[in-house]
């Protein structure tokens, strides 16, 4: 099978397997409201174990053929497959399968346990393992407030039940008891206030607002601890995208993973308003630029082009020195993110083997007999004459 | 028509729709109350009616303009018409004339549409425009909480409805099936807690600790998205600003967009408290200022002047290097972008035609046989002899 | 009067004012409740005539004072009296003094005014000013998601009154007319959930979920906002910590406010945990330190000395370039703000003006023979033979 | 007993003390239950006494271990455990013993007061410590907007018993006072909303409304103060983490915290992606490496080694400049600090003792006849040719 033919499948794939989720959670949905039971009990029935049937099989299918997954070459199938069931992925499958196991072993509630399809939906989500993995870092801060939240809790129920276990509520059993007293205090803290039980004695209601003013704390520091996890996996994923920009300029891919590493730190922001020049036909080439966002028009002399996010453009000053051979308009406001040549010749200064490979690149790019940087020219002199020091 | 006019016309025309979409508003309140329809029935509906023939009348006024609109000059009257119909206030327009349009219909409910006027304010609130991006820009990370959230709501909604289903409760109805569920899950998931439908069983109160805490979750999340995107928008807002106060400086302004994105990026926020001497008169000029923030006086020898935010001084100190002339003193506390002249020749240094150009602007600003700055000087003379090369 | 004896005076002042304060609404709570009524009555309104009068008499007194005022310089006395009336503090001066006012005529509730009291202690706090100011420069922001919300509002409570103004409710009032449906749409929109009025129809609490949900979109748009407004906010007050520091050196004391902006941007923070030496007796001094927070130990031969935040030291360093005379440690974790003389001298170097008063302060305060910086000798004499250049 | 036994040691009786503290509360929640109570009553008493008799006995020991405590070294004994009595530990034990005093002296609601064993879980919390310093650090923020609140607070209830008092409410005792109304305006400004009192005229319905966004407000203030204070304290740990990984370098160790604090400052942050070449054999040396997250594969010729956060590399670089004798590939996603031979340089040329110090650690590492970096080498000897000076 070509990849493109692989590709169609698995989205073909992933749009059946969408569909049998909502279809099971509709059916699970209809199946406890008493009117479609009368109604349609027969098709409710065969819908959940189509559904049923297509999760356990395709359990089935994934566990048969776990000792193809990358990763488990040098292992045994039995262990590729134990392995496979203590991941992520294996463990959703595995759950997905389980009502319709519960089904052939004659579960009454087999059908409400279909909630669990829900969860297939999580593997999909890039967003959610994103947000996953904010919640992850930050999970010592988060449970931090999850402890100090518990023993306010407590304390809250514990206080609550001597001020107010003694005096009629609406509801009799209120504050009966500390665990009666939890409920509402939990109630209280999260700012929910069903209002089935409430404190009547004057100090009741102060230390309920005391609670109250905690639950705006623990919002509020959840709120902060998050803000700061997220703004972090923002950073995280900026690089990514750098990185990702800058491997896809052709002559810095061969140059390896550490050398666009370099590269993509010393990238400067710069934004551009609808209509600014970037690049003028003529002028000195002093930068390469990558678009991140936006769209820019390129004016060669006979025609026009126009180019949006990712295209990159102004990297033969890197190479050449020779000035710019068209105009460059922001067509909308862009984001564009500028290697200047004086910090990448900063760079090569360090590691002069990373010149030679550049001016080798640029021969094999522009031929012999290509013009080259005089910085670049100078720096390979240089290498050859003296060893690199510090001075 | 001139300028001006049109200007006060367009003021006069917002004023005039602001308040018909107030009274439009106003008129459907009072005509849902009782006694103001027994008492007012004809005059409601006239003012009604007035309200609604005059958004149908803009709307049909605006589409019939519509091939003016900048953007359509080259296209057929019909599909200039459908273009706007398609854009934000096209649609905004249309469903505007919508009540009017039902009442010709016959419709009994026409009325009740007329809370689509108050969606027309959103087009004249920059702010709302600017918070729209902020979510725009978000809409990934927010809409997967989202996706989360669902994901939470019906696993509560089928876990509560197992807990619960069968024990009494106020509402004979609740949990009885899922969807019934659903509805105590998501007010419980939002912290709004109504208190009609409230579990009773200790495992039911334990999810719902659960919900709450997940609820907490969700707040704090969104918060922090959207406290990182706001943060960016605001440096977006912030870069635009600075550029409008670089644009307006004279000999900036002939430059192009291309050089002002560049100024922008070296000026320095610089803060001075009430009091502080910004630059005395006679001291060598070192860098130009703009006020963003606050108020200066400008002491001449005779007279004293006061400036507020968008003012700038300095410039001369680019052009000529001649000391200062006045002494500047902030008079409150002020905010100031400060481009310093180092910089500033380090940006010529690598664009020495720009340096021509400032030094032409100098000579037209302050004829021929005005001093010229020796930094400039220099790199003129410079950029005469020797090709740009990075040394 | 004394400045001391003065400000003991306004402390003592400060005390029963707000003594007074608390007082009168202390004396408006009990009022109210009907057994202090019952069995205080005359106690009651005498303690409340007393608050009036005290507040009634320092308004009369403030007024009559006025014309003293700074700033009132050449104005006639009525003239200063209006001003501070419209003024902030003689706002909430003159509403002070306004329950003893109402009382005079006769007005029955003129106690229940009382509250007005409780805005005088905003006069007095630091950080509600603060954080007004956090809320003044964010107003724009925040009143776009007010009119957002606003909208939102008026959409739901028409939509709410479309689906649930047909079906029975236990409030039969509820969704009668859509002002009473406003009222469960802003409860529910703020997430309180009072739970008087709920939707009953599907269609209703599908609404009321999205309701709900956007509630928590305001929520996380103000945090988000004020998170922001506040960071900004945090900035501007630290940079004004820095400035008093760096205004508390003798020798930048007599230099003015613009050279001591200068030096507080060229301070870098550093931190120390407890027991790092920050520096060792006869090291060379290459920068000087304030303490911002902590507390260090300058070990001078015979005796030792400890210092907390605010102390500054190594500004011989500065003038002389003689060793360290002193090792300073961190007893406690240390956050310390280091100017460091390269980055003074680059500053000199640009404002040779400041290196000449530099020199002369050192003489005056070391004696004409002291030794002084070789680096600033150099530039003294650079200075001396050549006009400013930037090279 | 060697450190290991007392870490063992430690480590159980931590264990029993958290379980000791989880009884004590489950025998609370238990004893209050009525059912729990009739059956169990002796079994309860038991247990509670054992619970208290450990946390009494622990106190006790505690203060007469109080005088081996560090930095008691010259005190008496009984001053020491005067000391340890105020401390937040002492008084955390303190509180800890006296249910049990409490059951001594007959009080009969001693069981109740177990609560206060939930608070023994904090000491042991190094995130709730941190938590504390962030809410420590923000406390005059948190409460200028508590006194915003209460000021909020106090006029809401009044305006409430104004508008409300002399209409009948489900609750006839809600809004008959002042304090009464109170108990409304808090519920509501919390958005908590339990419903037991609700406003039903306009302007109470109108107020109720502003009460709420004014809670919306006070939590977005929160939000964004703790937000802000979060990431300050996010920023100092990283530091202190820095500054761990930094002294954890054998020739950093001896040059004394002052050193490591400016080379923790000079360090990069840099990601890496999996399978990035950090750094390449024969390539030369020019910046070492610290590890904070990921792993590294170390690939000598012939074996490979695999380290994880914590691992530190390259460090000759900075002592002999010799060329990289390993290659060091990412496995997965790395977080590095980098510190780059030039800062380190820079750094030493500042500091010339530094120089020499870090010289002679290069003889003891590698021997007299070890390769020296060339830039040392010029260094140490321009040191002592001549004095320091800012040139």
């Amino acid at each position: 099978m070509n990849p493109a033919t692989k590709d169609a499948a698995a989205r073909a794939f992933r749009l059946v397997h969408h569909a049998m989720a909502a279809a099971g959670i509709a059916v699970m949905l209809a199946a406890t409201m008493e009117r479609m039971q009368r109604d349609y009990a027969r098709g409710l029935e065969i819908a959940f174990l189509a559904v049923a049937a297509f999760f356990a099989i395709e359990f089935i299918l994934r566990l048969i053929a776990a000792p193809e997954a990358p990763g488990g070459a040098h292992r045994g199938a039995g262990q590729a497959r134990l392995a496979w069931l203590g991941s992520l992925p294996g463990a959703f499958d595995f759950f997905a399968a389980l009502p319709g196991a519960f089904y052939l072993i004659g579960s009454h509630d087999a059908q409400l346990f279909s909630f669990i399809w829900v969860f297939k939906y999580i593997r999909y989500s890039p967003g959610l393992v994103s947000l996953g993995r904010v919640i992850t870092h930050a999970r010592h801060a988060l449970s931090s407030v999850l402890l100090g939240f518990m023993i306010v809790l407590l304390a809250a129920a514990s206080l609550a039940y001597l001020f107010e276990r003694n005096v009629p509520h609406t509801d009799p059993q209120a504050f009966k008891s500390i665990p009666e007293a939890l409920w509402w205090a939990i109630v209280t803290l999260t700012t929910t206030g069903y209002g089935d039980v409430v404190p009547v004695t004057p100090q009741g209601r102060m230390l309920a607002g005391v609670v109250m003013m905690s639950g705006i704390l623990v919002f509020a520091l959840w709120a902060g601890i998050l803000a700061g996890g997220y703004a972090e996996e923002t950073r995280r994923r900026e690089f990514l995208r750098t990185w990702d920009l800058v491997a896809k300029v052709p002559f810095f891919h061969d140059l390896g993973a550490s050398v666009i590493a370099e590269v993509a730190r010393l990238l400067r922001a710069r934004d551009y308003p609808a209509g600014a020049a970037i690049v003028r036909r003529g002028e000195p080439g002093d930068c390469m630029f990558f678009l991140v966002e936006g769209e820019v028009e390129v004016r060669l002399d006979p025609q026009s082009l126009r180019f949006g996010a990712g295209y990159f453009f102004g990297e033969l000053a890197l190479l050449t020195g020779a000035p710019r051979n068209a105009t460059v308009v922001a067509i909308r406001p862009c984001s564009m993110l500028a290697l200047d040549i004086v910090d990448f010749f900063e760079l090569l200064g360090r590691q002069p083997e990373l010149a030679q490979a550049i001016h080798e690149e640029a021969g094999n790019r522009l031929g012999p007999d290509a013009p080259v940087h005089p910085a670049l020219k100078a720096m390979l002199a240089r290498h050859k004459r003296t060893p690199k020091t510090v001075s």
